[in-house]
Protein backbone atom coordinates (compact mmCIF):
# COMPACT_ATOMS: atom_id res chain seq x y z
CA UNK A 1 0.00 0.00 0.00
CA UNK A 2 1.36 3.63 -0.74
CA UNK A 3 2.36 5.07 2.27
CA UNK A 4 5.36 7.63 3.30
CA UNK A 5 7.38 7.61 6.65
CA UNK A 6 9.01 11.00 7.33
CA UNK A 7 12.05 9.63 9.50
CA UNK A 8 13.79 11.63 11.83
CA UNK A 9 17.82 9.77 11.56
CA UNK A 10 19.50 11.58 15.03
CA UNK A 11 22.38 13.73 14.18
CA UNK A 12 25.09 11.42 13.00
CA UNK A 13 26.10 8.72 16.21
CA UNK A 14 23.65 5.44 14.26
CA UNK A 15 22.98 4.74 18.22
CA UNK A 16 20.98 7.80 18.47
CA UNK A 17 18.39 6.75 16.22
CA UNK A 18 14.79 5.71 17.65
CA UNK A 19 13.64 2.17 18.00
CA UNK A 20 10.36 3.42 16.41
CA UNK A 21 12.75 4.85 13.62
CA UNK A 22 14.60 1.36 13.16
CA UNK A 23 11.32 -0.44 12.91
CA UNK A 24 9.90 1.59 10.08
CA UNK A 25 13.40 1.79 8.22
CA UNK A 26 13.29 -2.28 8.47
CA UNK A 27 9.64 -2.24 6.83
CA UNK A 28 10.40 0.17 3.88
CA UNK A 29 10.24 -0.62 -0.03
CA UNK A 30 12.02 2.37 -0.72
CA UNK A 31 14.45 4.91 1.34
CA UNK A 32 15.46 7.92 0.02
CA UNK A 33 18.22 9.39 2.26
CA UNK A 34 19.84 13.11 2.97
CA UNK A 35 23.50 13.90 3.07
CA UNK A 36 23.54 14.65 7.04
CA UNK A 37 22.26 10.80 7.48
CA UNK A 38 25.20 8.58 8.86
CA UNK A 39 24.84 5.66 5.77
CA UNK A 40 25.05 3.21 8.97
CA UNK A 41 21.52 3.02 9.44
CA UNK A 42 21.02 1.88 5.85
CA UNK A 43 21.82 -1.18 6.61
CA UNK A 44 18.72 -1.51 8.31
CA UNK A 45 17.00 -1.97 5.16
CA UNK A 46 15.88 -5.22 3.89
CA UNK A 47 16.85 -7.19 0.75
CA UNK A 48 15.22 -5.44 -2.18
CA UNK A 49 14.74 -2.15 -1.12
CA UNK A 50 15.45 0.54 -3.24
CA UNK A 51 18.10 2.71 -0.99
CA UNK A 52 18.66 6.38 -2.98
CA UNK A 53 20.89 9.50 -1.97
CA UNK A 54 18.81 12.68 -2.22
CA UNK A 55 20.51 14.94 -0.83
CA UNK A 56 22.84 18.04 -1.53
CA UNK A 57 26.92 17.16 -2.74
CA UNK A 58 29.44 19.85 -2.86
CA UNK A 59 29.98 20.31 -6.72
CA UNK A 60 27.18 17.70 -7.79
CA UNK A 61 23.56 18.50 -9.39
CA UNK A 62 21.30 17.73 -6.67
CA UNK A 63 17.54 16.90 -6.61
CA UNK A 64 15.33 19.90 -6.13
CA UNK A 65 12.60 19.97 -3.44
CA UNK A 66 9.69 19.89 -6.10
CA UNK A 67 12.13 16.54 -7.77
CA UNK A 68 11.84 15.01 -4.03
CA UNK A 69 8.05 15.56 -3.83
CA UNK A 70 7.47 13.79 -7.23
CA UNK A 71 9.90 10.75 -6.47
CA UNK A 72 8.09 10.15 -3.17
CA UNK A 73 4.49 10.13 -5.02
CA UNK A 74 5.84 8.06 -7.78
CA UNK A 75 7.96 5.30 -5.77
CA UNK A 76 4.60 4.99 -2.95
CA UNK A 77 2.64 4.32 -6.07
CA UNK A 78 4.99 1.95 -7.65
CA UNK A 79 6.69 0.20 -4.81
CA UNK A 80 4.26 0.91 -1.39
CA UNK A 81 6.23 2.44 1.90
CA UNK A 82 8.93 4.96 1.42
CA UNK A 83 10.63 5.82 4.04
CA UNK A 84 12.10 9.93 3.83
CA UNK A 85 15.19 9.47 6.20
CA UNK A 86 16.52 12.74 7.07
CA UNK A 87 19.07 14.21 9.46
CA UNK A 88 18.38 15.21 13.09
CA UNK A 89 14.53 15.31 13.13
CA UNK A 90 12.33 16.28 9.99
CA UNK A 91 10.22 18.45 11.68
CA UNK A 92 13.14 20.91 12.61
CA UNK A 93 14.40 22.59 9.18
CA UNK A 94 13.58 19.64 7.03
CA UNK A 95 11.03 21.00 4.46
CA UNK A 96 8.61 18.06 5.91
CA UNK A 97 5.69 20.34 5.22
CA UNK A 98 6.26 19.91 1.46
CA UNK A 99 6.38 16.39 1.29
CA UNK A 100 3.78 15.82 3.87
CA UNK A 101 1.44 18.32 1.00
CA UNK A 102 2.88 16.21 -1.98
CA UNK A 103 2.37 13.25 -0.88
CA UNK A 104 -1.46 13.97 1.09
CA UNK A 105 -2.16 15.91 -1.96
CA UNK A 106 -2.11 12.40 -4.03
CA UNK A 107 -3.93 10.41 -1.56
CA UNK A 108 -0.75 8.94 0.20
CA UNK A 109 -1.36 8.81 4.02
CA UNK A 110 1.87 10.02 5.92
CA UNK A 111 3.46 9.37 9.70
CA UNK A 112 6.12 11.33 11.39
CA UNK A 113 8.91 9.47 13.29
CA UNK A 114 10.46 12.47 15.77
CA UNK A 115 14.60 12.21 15.90
CA UNK A 116 17.10 13.68 17.78
CA UNK A 117 17.98 17.07 16.13
CA UNK A 118 21.33 18.09 16.22
CA UNK A 119 19.95 21.65 17.87
CA UNK A 120 19.95 19.72 20.82
CA UNK A 121 22.24 16.52 20.26
CA UNK A 122 25.20 19.09 19.68
CA UNK A 123 25.03 20.77 22.75
CA UNK A 124 24.56 17.85 24.78
CA UNK A 125 27.19 15.99 23.36
CA UNK A 126 29.41 19.27 25.17
CA UNK A 127 27.67 18.84 27.91
CA UNK A 128 26.19 21.96 27.72
CA UNK A 129 22.49 22.19 28.87
CA UNK A 130 20.06 23.78 27.14
CA UNK A 131 18.17 25.51 30.10
CA UNK A 132 19.54 25.11 33.62
CA UNK A 133 17.34 26.24 36.36
CA UNK A 134 18.14 30.22 37.35
CA UNK A 135 19.97 30.41 34.99
CA UNK A 136 18.51 30.21 31.83
CA UNK A 137 14.98 29.58 31.36
CA UNK A 138 14.03 28.59 27.55
CA UNK A 139 15.55 28.23 24.34
CA UNK A 140 15.03 29.33 20.77
CA UNK A 141 16.36 27.64 17.76
CA UNK A 142 16.92 29.39 14.51
CA UNK A 143 18.72 29.23 11.47
CA UNK A 144 18.87 33.23 12.09
CA UNK A 145 17.71 33.83 8.12
CA UNK A 146 14.78 34.20 6.61
CA UNK A 147 13.85 32.57 2.92
CA UNK A 148 16.10 35.32 1.29
CA UNK A 149 18.90 34.52 3.13
CA UNK A 150 18.65 38.22 5.30
CA UNK A 151 19.29 38.35 9.05
CA UNK A 152 15.53 37.57 10.41
CA UNK A 153 14.49 40.16 12.53
CA UNK A 154 13.86 37.59 15.67
CA UNK A 155 17.77 38.15 16.14
CA UNK A 156 16.90 41.03 17.39
CA UNK A 157 14.46 39.79 20.09
CA UNK A 158 16.42 36.84 20.47
CA UNK A 159 19.43 38.95 21.47
CA UNK A 160 17.33 40.83 23.95
CA UNK A 161 16.28 37.58 25.36
CA UNK A 162 17.55 35.28 28.45
CA UNK A 163 16.88 32.62 26.40
CA UNK A 164 19.96 30.29 25.09
CA UNK A 165 19.95 31.03 21.59
CA UNK A 166 20.66 27.74 18.95
CA UNK A 167 21.73 28.81 15.40
CA UNK A 168 21.96 25.90 12.85
CA UNK A 169 23.62 26.54 9.70
CA UNK A 170 25.21 30.07 9.83
CA UNK A 171 28.46 29.74 10.12
CA UNK A 172 28.64 31.92 6.91
CA UNK A 173 26.48 34.94 8.56
CA UNK A 174 28.51 34.20 12.31
CA UNK A 175 29.97 37.92 12.38
CA UNK A 176 26.84 39.66 11.51
CA UNK A 177 24.76 37.90 13.97
CA UNK A 178 27.15 38.42 17.20
CA UNK A 179 27.13 42.00 16.18
CA UNK A 180 23.56 42.12 16.59
CA UNK A 181 24.34 40.54 19.80
CA UNK A 182 27.27 42.96 20.92
CA UNK A 183 24.85 46.34 20.08
CA UNK A 184 22.73 44.52 23.00
CA UNK A 185 25.55 45.17 24.89
CA UNK A 186 26.42 40.96 25.11
CA UNK A 187 29.59 41.33 24.08
CA UNK A 188 30.62 38.80 27.07
CA UNK A 189 27.90 35.96 26.65
CA UNK A 190 29.36 32.78 26.21
CA UNK A 191 28.96 31.01 22.63
CA UNK A 192 30.40 27.47 21.51
CA UNK A 193 30.41 26.40 18.03
CA UNK A 194 29.84 22.51 17.52
CA UNK A 195 30.76 20.98 14.40
CA UNK A 196 30.32 17.78 12.79
CA UNK A 197 28.39 16.67 16.36
CA UNK A 198 27.74 13.21 17.11
CA UNK A 199 30.59 12.05 15.02
CA UNK A 200 34.08 10.84 15.22
CA UNK A 201 35.08 14.31 13.44
CA UNK A 202 33.11 16.69 15.89
CA UNK A 203 34.95 19.38 16.92
CA UNK A 204 33.93 22.15 19.16
CA UNK A 205 35.71 26.18 20.05
CA UNK A 206 34.45 28.12 22.62
CA UNK A 207 34.64 31.72 23.36
CA UNK A 208 32.31 34.99 23.83
CA UNK A 209 30.30 37.23 21.56
CA UNK A 210 33.49 39.40 21.36
CA UNK A 211 36.45 36.68 20.33
CA UNK A 212 34.04 33.49 18.65
CA UNK A 213 34.56 35.31 15.11
CA UNK A 214 38.24 34.85 15.10
CA UNK A 215 38.31 32.09 16.92
CA UNK A 216 35.88 29.99 14.74
CA UNK A 217 38.10 30.96 11.64
CA UNK A 218 41.41 30.32 13.38
CA UNK A 219 40.32 26.83 14.04
CA UNK A 220 38.59 26.11 10.35
CA UNK A 221 35.18 25.93 11.63
CA UNK A 222 32.36 25.19 8.98
CA UNK A 223 29.18 23.75 8.45
CA UNK A 224 27.24 21.55 9.36
CA UNK A 225 27.53 23.33 12.39
CA UNK A 226 25.59 24.62 15.86
CA UNK A 227 26.10 27.93 17.41
CA UNK A 228 24.99 28.02 20.83
CA UNK A 229 25.21 31.99 22.50
CA UNK A 230 24.30 31.61 25.76
CA UNK A 231 25.41 31.55 29.80
CA UNK A 232 24.71 27.95 29.85
CA UNK A 233 28.05 27.41 27.93
CA UNK A 234 29.77 28.52 30.69
CA UNK A 235 28.72 25.15 31.92
CA UNK A 236 30.38 22.89 29.87
CA UNK A 237 33.26 22.15 32.30
CA UNK A 238 31.13 22.53 35.48
CA UNK A 239 33.41 23.77 37.46
CA UNK A 240 33.33 25.29 41.71
CA UNK A 241 32.23 28.33 40.52
CA UNK A 242 29.10 26.49 38.94
CA UNK A 243 28.39 24.28 41.66
CA UNK A 244 28.13 28.04 44.00
CA UNK A 245 25.74 29.12 41.34
CA UNK A 246 23.76 25.94 41.40
CA UNK A 247 24.02 25.64 45.41
CA UNK A 248 22.04 29.02 45.83
CA UNK A 249 18.84 27.45 43.71
CA UNK A 250 19.19 23.64 45.90
CA UNK A 251 15.67 24.53 47.44
CA UNK A 252 13.27 22.03 45.74
CA UNK B 1 33.07 1.80 39.03
CA UNK B 2 31.41 4.79 40.48
CA UNK B 3 29.76 6.19 36.86
CA UNK B 4 26.75 8.55 35.89
CA UNK B 5 24.61 8.28 32.87
CA UNK B 6 21.82 11.23 32.72
CA UNK B 7 19.76 9.21 29.91
CA UNK B 8 16.54 11.19 27.85
CA UNK B 9 13.51 8.69 27.53
CA UNK B 10 11.56 10.15 25.27
CA UNK B 11 8.34 11.57 25.31
CA UNK B 12 5.90 8.69 26.73
CA UNK B 13 5.70 5.90 23.99
CA UNK B 14 8.16 3.42 24.65
CA UNK B 15 9.45 3.05 20.87
CA UNK B 16 10.57 6.54 21.08
CA UNK B 17 13.98 6.15 22.49
CA UNK B 18 17.30 5.91 21.19
CA UNK B 19 19.30 2.56 21.07
CA UNK B 20 21.58 4.56 22.80
CA UNK B 21 19.64 4.59 25.84
CA UNK B 22 18.01 1.25 25.48
CA UNK B 23 22.06 -0.14 25.73
CA UNK B 24 22.70 2.40 28.92
CA UNK B 25 19.44 1.05 30.73
CA UNK B 26 20.79 -2.15 30.41
CA UNK B 27 24.18 -1.69 31.60
CA UNK B 28 23.28 -0.06 34.95
CA UNK B 29 23.05 -1.14 38.24
CA UNK B 30 20.85 1.47 39.49
CA UNK B 31 18.28 3.56 37.79
CA UNK B 32 16.58 6.52 39.48
CA UNK B 33 13.43 7.19 37.31
CA UNK B 34 10.93 10.20 37.15
CA UNK B 35 7.16 10.57 36.96
CA UNK B 36 7.38 10.80 33.39
CA UNK B 37 9.00 7.87 32.05
CA UNK B 38 7.19 4.92 30.57
CA UNK B 39 7.58 2.05 33.09
CA UNK B 40 7.98 0.12 30.07
CA UNK B 41 11.33 1.03 29.78
CA UNK B 42 12.51 -0.45 32.97
CA UNK B 43 12.13 -4.20 31.35
CA UNK B 44 14.98 -3.36 30.29
CA UNK B 45 16.98 -3.60 33.37
CA UNK B 46 19.47 -6.28 33.98
CA UNK B 47 18.25 -8.76 37.04
CA UNK B 48 19.15 -7.75 39.82
CA UNK B 49 19.55 -3.72 39.36
CA UNK B 50 18.05 -1.59 41.99
CA UNK B 51 15.50 0.58 40.37
CA UNK B 52 14.01 3.50 42.29
CA UNK B 53 10.94 6.03 41.40
CA UNK B 54 12.62 9.24 42.71
CA UNK B 55 9.93 11.49 40.92
CA UNK B 56 6.64 13.86 42.16
CA UNK B 57 3.17 11.95 42.34
CA UNK B 58 0.35 14.08 43.57
CA UNK B 59 -0.62 14.00 47.19
CA UNK B 60 3.18 12.18 47.82
CA UNK B 61 6.30 13.12 49.90
CA UNK B 62 8.77 13.73 47.41
CA UNK B 63 12.55 13.59 47.23
CA UNK B 64 13.75 17.16 47.11
CA UNK B 65 16.86 17.56 44.46
CA UNK B 66 19.13 17.77 46.87
CA UNK B 67 17.96 14.05 48.28
CA UNK B 68 17.96 12.76 44.50
CA UNK B 69 21.28 14.17 44.50
CA UNK B 70 22.44 12.73 47.38
CA UNK B 71 20.90 9.28 46.40
CA UNK B 72 23.14 9.55 42.96
CA UNK B 73 26.50 9.85 44.17
CA UNK B 74 25.84 7.18 47.46
CA UNK B 75 24.36 4.77 44.65
CA UNK B 76 27.25 5.56 42.27
CA UNK B 77 29.96 4.77 45.32
CA UNK B 78 28.00 1.61 46.30
CA UNK B 79 26.74 0.41 43.52
CA UNK B 80 28.69 1.20 40.11
CA UNK B 81 26.88 2.56 37.18
CA UNK B 82 23.60 5.14 38.16
CA UNK B 83 21.23 5.65 35.75
CA UNK B 84 19.11 8.98 35.91
CA UNK B 85 16.53 7.70 33.44
CA UNK B 86 14.59 11.15 32.58
CA UNK B 87 11.26 12.14 30.28
CA UNK B 88 11.71 13.65 27.24
CA UNK B 89 15.74 14.88 27.22
CA UNK B 90 17.62 15.26 29.76
CA UNK B 91 18.83 19.16 29.32
CA UNK B 92 15.70 20.19 28.23
CA UNK B 93 14.60 21.30 31.94
CA UNK B 94 15.56 18.50 33.31
CA UNK B 95 17.56 19.94 36.21
CA UNK B 96 20.66 18.05 34.42
CA UNK B 97 23.12 20.79 35.68
CA UNK B 98 22.76 19.82 39.26
CA UNK B 99 22.92 16.53 39.15
CA UNK B 100 26.08 16.62 37.11
CA UNK B 101 27.62 19.42 39.65
CA UNK B 102 26.79 16.84 42.62
CA UNK B 103 28.70 13.75 40.80
CA UNK B 104 31.24 15.87 39.44
CA UNK B 105 31.84 17.28 42.84
CA UNK B 106 32.01 14.18 43.64
CA UNK B 107 34.45 12.51 41.38
CA UNK B 108 32.38 10.60 39.59
CA UNK B 109 31.80 10.39 36.04
CA UNK B 110 28.86 11.76 33.94
CA UNK B 111 27.92 11.16 30.42
CA UNK B 112 24.36 12.55 29.00
CA UNK B 113 22.15 10.66 26.70
CA UNK B 114 19.69 13.11 24.89
CA UNK B 115 15.87 12.12 24.52
CA UNK B 116 13.14 13.01 22.14
CA UNK B 117 11.58 16.18 24.02
CA UNK B 118 7.80 15.95 24.17
CA UNK B 119 8.69 19.88 23.03
CA UNK B 120 9.33 18.21 19.69
CA UNK B 121 7.63 14.97 19.73
CA UNK B 122 4.09 16.67 21.12
CA UNK B 123 3.53 18.74 18.24
CA UNK B 124 5.17 16.18 15.49
CA UNK B 125 2.62 13.47 16.77
CA UNK B 126 -0.25 15.66 15.54
CA UNK B 127 1.89 16.25 12.58
CA UNK B 128 2.49 20.32 13.57
CA UNK B 129 6.45 20.84 12.01
CA UNK B 130 8.04 23.36 14.18
CA UNK B 131 9.18 25.53 11.23
CA UNK B 132 8.06 25.21 8.05
CA UNK B 133 9.50 27.13 4.95
CA UNK B 134 8.36 30.29 4.12
CA UNK B 135 5.80 30.09 7.41
CA UNK B 136 7.96 29.73 10.37
CA UNK B 137 11.81 30.02 10.13
CA UNK B 138 12.36 29.18 14.26
CA UNK B 139 11.54 27.73 17.42
CA UNK B 140 11.32 28.47 20.77
CA UNK B 141 10.97 26.65 23.42
CA UNK B 142 9.77 27.77 27.37
CA UNK B 143 8.51 26.84 30.27
CA UNK B 144 6.50 30.74 30.23
CA UNK B 145 7.85 30.96 33.37
CA UNK B 146 10.81 32.49 35.80
CA UNK B 147 12.33 30.53 38.94
CA UNK B 148 9.68 32.11 41.37
CA UNK B 149 6.65 31.18 39.24
CA UNK B 150 6.02 34.28 37.25
CA UNK B 151 5.80 34.90 33.41
CA UNK B 152 9.03 35.26 31.76
CA UNK B 153 9.55 38.68 30.34
CA UNK B 154 11.20 36.72 27.58
CA UNK B 155 7.05 35.65 26.72
CA UNK B 156 6.69 39.45 25.60
CA UNK B 157 9.61 38.85 23.35
CA UNK B 158 8.19 35.47 21.83
CA UNK B 159 5.06 37.54 21.40
CA UNK B 160 6.41 39.72 19.22
CA UNK B 161 8.45 37.33 16.93
CA UNK B 162 7.77 35.30 14.32
CA UNK B 163 8.94 31.88 15.94
CA UNK B 164 6.92 29.38 17.01
CA UNK B 165 6.46 29.35 20.65
CA UNK B 166 6.50 25.55 22.71
CA UNK B 167 5.66 26.02 26.24
CA UNK B 168 5.78 23.36 28.40
CA UNK B 169 3.94 22.51 32.14
CA UNK B 170 2.63 26.18 32.01
CA UNK B 171 -1.49 24.90 31.77
CA UNK B 172 -2.16 27.32 34.93
CA UNK B 173 -0.63 30.22 32.94
CA UNK B 174 -1.91 29.68 29.95
CA UNK B 175 -4.48 32.63 30.35
CA UNK B 176 -2.32 34.95 31.48
CA UNK B 177 0.36 34.03 28.31
CA UNK B 178 -2.73 33.70 25.90
CA UNK B 179 -3.23 37.54 27.31
CA UNK B 180 0.41 38.71 26.47
CA UNK B 181 -0.39 37.49 22.56
CA UNK B 182 -3.53 39.57 22.43
CA UNK B 183 -1.67 42.36 23.53
CA UNK B 184 0.54 42.49 20.76
CA UNK B 185 -2.70 42.17 18.02
CA UNK B 186 -2.53 38.31 18.09
CA UNK B 187 -5.93 36.94 19.28
CA UNK B 188 -6.08 34.92 15.92
CA UNK B 189 -2.68 33.14 16.15
CA UNK B 190 -3.60 29.63 15.94
CA UNK B 191 -3.25 27.31 19.08
CA UNK B 192 -2.74 23.73 19.93
CA UNK B 193 -2.32 22.23 23.24
CA UNK B 194 -1.44 18.57 23.38
CA UNK B 195 -1.80 16.54 26.92
CA UNK B 196 0.05 13.27 27.52
CA UNK B 197 1.37 13.53 23.69
CA UNK B 198 2.38 10.14 22.29
CA UNK B 199 0.80 8.16 24.89
CA UNK B 200 -2.24 6.06 24.31
CA UNK B 201 -4.47 8.82 26.78
CA UNK B 202 -3.11 11.68 24.02
CA UNK B 203 -5.86 14.49 23.80
CA UNK B 204 -5.08 17.75 21.30
CA UNK B 205 -7.53 20.65 21.65
CA UNK B 206 -6.75 23.54 18.67
CA UNK B 207 -7.99 26.74 18.06
CA UNK B 208 -6.27 30.28 18.26
CA UNK B 209 -5.50 32.57 21.23
CA UNK B 210 -8.26 34.17 21.44
CA UNK B 211 -10.44 31.19 22.38
CA UNK B 212 -8.08 28.21 23.76
CA UNK B 213 -8.46 29.42 26.93
CA UNK B 214 -12.48 28.70 26.80
CA UNK B 215 -11.65 25.25 24.64
CA UNK B 216 -8.96 23.81 26.82
CA UNK B 217 -11.37 24.04 29.84
CA UNK B 218 -14.24 22.83 28.62
CA UNK B 219 -12.09 19.82 27.21
CA UNK B 220 -10.75 19.85 30.81
CA UNK B 221 -7.16 19.60 29.28
CA UNK B 222 -4.61 19.62 32.44
CA UNK B 223 -0.97 19.06 32.41
CA UNK B 224 1.80 17.28 31.54
CA UNK B 225 0.82 19.25 28.33
CA UNK B 226 2.80 20.80 25.38
CA UNK B 227 1.07 24.70 24.24
CA UNK B 228 1.96 25.45 20.36
CA UNK B 229 1.57 29.06 19.61
CA UNK B 230 2.23 30.08 15.79
CA UNK B 231 0.86 29.81 12.19
CA UNK B 232 2.04 25.93 11.89
CA UNK B 233 -0.70 24.79 13.75
CA UNK B 234 -2.70 25.89 10.86
CA UNK B 235 -0.02 23.24 8.86
CA UNK B 236 -1.92 20.44 11.17
CA UNK B 237 -4.45 19.15 8.75
CA UNK B 238 -2.83 19.89 5.40
CA UNK B 239 -5.43 21.78 3.26
CA UNK B 240 -5.83 22.58 0.07
CA UNK B 241 -4.84 26.13 1.05
CA UNK B 242 -1.50 25.51 2.91
CA UNK B 243 -0.95 22.96 -0.28
CA UNK B 244 -1.04 26.66 -2.78
CA UNK B 245 1.14 28.38 0.28
CA UNK B 246 3.77 25.84 -0.16
CA UNK B 247 3.42 26.03 -3.95
CA UNK B 248 4.82 29.52 -3.81
CA UNK B 249 7.58 28.43 -2.03
CA UNK B 250 8.99 25.04 -4.28
CA UNK B 251 11.86 27.01 -6.10
CA UNK B 252 14.96 24.85 -4.94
Amino acid sequence: MAYLSLVGAGPGDPELITLKAVNVIRQADVILYDALVNEVLLSYAKPGAVVRFVGKRYGCHSLSQLEINHLIVSYARSHGHVVRLKGGDPFVFGRATEEIAAAKGAGIPVQVVPGISSALAGPAGQMIPLTSRGITESFWVTTGTTLTGEISADIDLAARSTATIIILMAMSKLEAIMDIFTGYGKSNLPVAIIQNSSTDREKVVTGTVKDIVFKAQHAGMSNPAVIVVGKVVDLKDMTGAVQQLIDRHEER
